[in-house]
């Protein structure tokens, strides 16, 4: 099962960290952009092309450290049509590294639009009869907001498809406090409430590592919310968004471990894939995909020394 | 402001009415479907084509006697980059017919990505220094479970490029209930804390009409926790899905009108746009979005009666 085999490449790798692929264009190194620009004009093509460049070579500097990318839908989705083919075009050429992708998509709707989601997303997309080979992700990041009818498409794929899912549970923003959590009736935050349901909806598709192939996004931005749900949650493996420029550490992220079996992803985005910015590691443009990758060692360092 | 505009374009047309464009192969008549198969193929590109074909025959056959329509990106989005290119395009041709556009995305996600999803949908792309033209929706739909910072960059495209959202909060599929309706510490629902939420982001956008630019979607299919909603949220105009198909009919409605000024729009998809396979309406599949037209007037007929 795919969650097993995510396990496995954590353990493999030394490293439970997913790379963020959230391209913007003032992280990009001018030489790219430059060349780009010059041949095609300031276009949503233009843009296409750059990103797909820059996650290129990202892509190319970290594949064989870390188990897995998550492209942020949401940056490429905002340059139309052509974003959209770059995010599909992102995570075939990092299937072809053998990296497992993570599609940060944070769908949410009544099953029949659900059922178009999730065939477009983890699915097969099939044309009057004729299955047609598209490009899908991995993982995907959904919300629950609307429900279990809304979240039933999404558990079909997977158990048709061997993919998975990230049901957002507590998230790593602040706001993620005005609705996750309140307190219900019986004196809990709605997160946790949320948490048991995920846990129920995975419960049929626990694989032999343990871990349900519906797992949940916990900030590690709220250690105290993560460690409490860690240990209602003990089948649900984690994706924890939220570290380094967001502000969680290794350290905010110690009670999230369950042994060699790692129980959790980490995140980040920015902090790799923009490292060149930060002063902390090689600096020169051209490098930035060192950059990134040194940045990556350093993450690992960390986590390392709190597990 | 674009909510007033709204309201006096319901008054005009008597039509509370957004009729919601969800295509399904399944739904299109063959004669639109053979043609376009057979120059292209069964292909990704085929079928955005025949959506558009679809719904622009749709569109020219009710855009006198309706204010809106409502594309639901899923059933694009899951034919990859040429299905999103025809959720644009059908965006475009609508308003092209003076209709208002509610783009039905329930986009969510932290504040980063929320500006990205915003620019792209509702606001405006810059791509380094210079500003592109693209199809954006005057309305979307989004989620409110990240909390008000993921709500923050919507307001401030509605504020600065007069469009307007519509927020989840009593959806109309039975899964609502699973955390929507679960009580809260003081015996309310959840739903009822998110109205107020959507009502407070909503304060300092409110129009001539009495409405704010930020919008509720509530379920035509709970009636009593949509009347209630109603008091609650005076200034809030609603999207009401889950008319028609879903199970909703005009006697369910009758307690969320707030007389003249309306104060919600009711949306019904293939109640409308596969109206000619009901056997309610001309069945002939040459005249299906005469059929549509036949739908939209009858349905109009059922909520005048409870008005």
């Amino acid at each position: 099962m795919l969650i097993d085999r995510l396990v496995k490449r954590i353990q493999k790798t030394s490293a439970p960290i997913v790379v963020g692929l959230d391209p913007r264009l003032g992280q990009v190194p001018s030489h790219i952009k430059e060349k780009i620009f010059a041949k095609q004009g300031r276009t949503s093509q233009a843009v296409a092309d750059i990103f797909f460049a820059f996650n290129k070579e990202i892509i190319d500097n970290i594949y064989d450290i870390v188990p897995a990318v998550k492209p942020q839908i949401a940056m490429y989705e905002q340059y139309g049509h052509e974003g959209f083919e770059c995010y599909m075009r992102t995570i075939e050429y990092a299937q072809s590294k053998r990296l497992f992708v993570i599609g940060d998509v944070k769908r949410g709707d009544i099953a029949s639009s659900a059922e178009a989601y999730s065939a477009g997303h983890i699915g097969r997309l099939n044309i009057a009869g004729e299955n047609i080979e598209t490009a899908t992700a991995n993982f995907i990041t959904i919300n629950p907001y609307m429900g279990q009818d809304s979240v039933e498409p999404y558990l079909e794929d997977c158990r048709a498809h061997d993919k998975g899912l990230f049901v957002l549970v507590k998230t790593s923003n602040a706001g993620s406090k005005d609705i996750q959590d309140l307190p219900m009736q019986n004196g809990k935050p709605l997160y946790s409430h949320v948490g048991e349901l995920v846990s129920k909806w995975g419960e049929h598709l626990i694989g032999e590592s343990g871990y349900s192939a519906v797992g949940a996004v916990v900030g590690a931005t709220h250690p105290e919310e993560a460690a409490e749900l860690r240990k209602a949650m003990p089948h649900t493996f984690f994706l924890v968004p939220g570290y380094g420029a967001q502000g969680g550490s290794g350290k905010d992220l110690k009670s999230l471990w369950q042994g060699d079996k790692y129980g959790a992803i980490i995140n980040s985005s920015r902090g790799i894939t923009a490292a060149y910015q930060s002063g902390k590691f090689t600096t020169s443009e051209k490098d930035f995909a060192i950059a990134a990758r040194e940045a990556v060692l350093e993450m690992k360092a960390d986590l390392m020394a709190y597990m």
